[in-house]
């Protein structure tokens, strides 16, 4: 576990009015919680920005499963790169769209690879790479 | 279904044989399918800057599950906002941290909203909303 | 002028040491200013987002000077757009090419109008349009 | 000079009703040009990506020029990389705040350390880096 710190900030009061207004809107109850968030989004870019460095992320495809052989080919990429996958989720978004979102994990620039092709393959509708964290270096 | 439709594109030589070797990088086997793939994501981020247009995403937050009634807490919001989440997939990460993935539907401005409450809940280390389409207005 | 205050956050200690690693690569020498700025970006985001909001931005545009009357046609978009337009400046990049900074003040709705005017001018070869603020809301 | 190829792209037509929609809100007369500044967006983002490459860009700075000396901080700043800097415009946005646009010309790490600093000096209340292209190689 980590400890704690506590450590001050200095800030014109109207900044500080104008961050309280907006972390409200956004549901925050506390302040040191939205810096923390701020911070750590940072961080987050900055490890994914590595090409080696271990990452957890999704990737998100949207497609029709009537076009042909397009699940198989999905499929078949998964496969081959199972290795990054932890998991997928499937809905059926109406009679002819799907949705997939594949938990991965990996090197940066693995995980990226992947998704691209991915997202690339003919028949995709559209394709999204989310980065996040392990949890483990960003506490 | 929709009609497919060709139409022709004027470009310099220059930029189409520096375009060909990006495409080729990212996976993509065609140019009609690349340029597909730029517009519909442009089209994508313009149906979610619409408030009350109906969008599909997911919102990915990870944590830790010993922080106390954290787990809960994100349950609790997700329960109110049942409506809008479609499914979730959970990923045991590490023996401390948890990843969540729940697939959203709905306005874009609500689903943003559960997005944003569940992202700023205090514990949840990182959180992200990714924004795709229900693939029927956008083909 | 505004008063400053001060206010404790409190963070793991793994976190802020990987901020504060960051922070210097980036050439802060003080947390306080690293955590203005992610506020202060942060606040300038949403003001861009509300369509009367008083913003200050740049548009940046790349064009070659020798396309047939396509700087003559961008004086003449800037001349309508006068009153948004505080200043320009122009480089010649090389024999063909030019880039132009306009310095932009308005309501948000009406400098990303204008700016997007100027960027799908044909001939344009890239534009940008960067939100920043004139200082006067955010401290 | 370069030459203009013309090639045909195949999309469904909704989507293609669509992006037209698009277009013409952001105020193309042309789809070939929307799509070209599609392609080249993303090709001045791939040139940044790589850390040697020649980048044109723009560095924006807002402050108070009231503030003890940064002023001063900022053009010795400047002086140091004056190599990367092509020129410089100042706005005096009114009574205390100042903006100023650098235009920057250099490798793409270059660029972007020289405007963390700026960005990153005690005072200045809000920068931004705009990635944009020579021009020579994205035509």
């Amino acid at each position: 576990m980590t400890d704690l710190i506590r450590f001050g900030v200095s800030i014109p009061d109207d900044l500080l009015a104008k961050f309280d207004v907006l972390i409200a809107e956004k549901g925050y109850t506390n302040r040191s919680e939205a810096i923390r968030d701020l911070i750590r989004d940072r961080l987050v870019e900055d490890e994914w920005s590595e090409a080696d460095h271990d990452v957890v992320g999704t990737v998100t495809v949207v497609y029709n499963h009537e076009q042909s052989d397009l699940a198989q080919k999905l499929t078949e990429i998964q496969h081959r790169k199972h290795d990054l996958i932890i998991s997928a989720v499937h809905v059926h978004l109406d009679a002819h769209n799907c949705l997939e979102v594949l938990i991965m994990r990996g090197k940066s620039v693995e995980v990226k690879k992947a998704g691209e092709q991915l997202i690339s393959t003919r028949g995709v509708k559209h394709g999204k790479i989310t980065m996040t964290t392990s949890g483990t270096d960003i506490e």
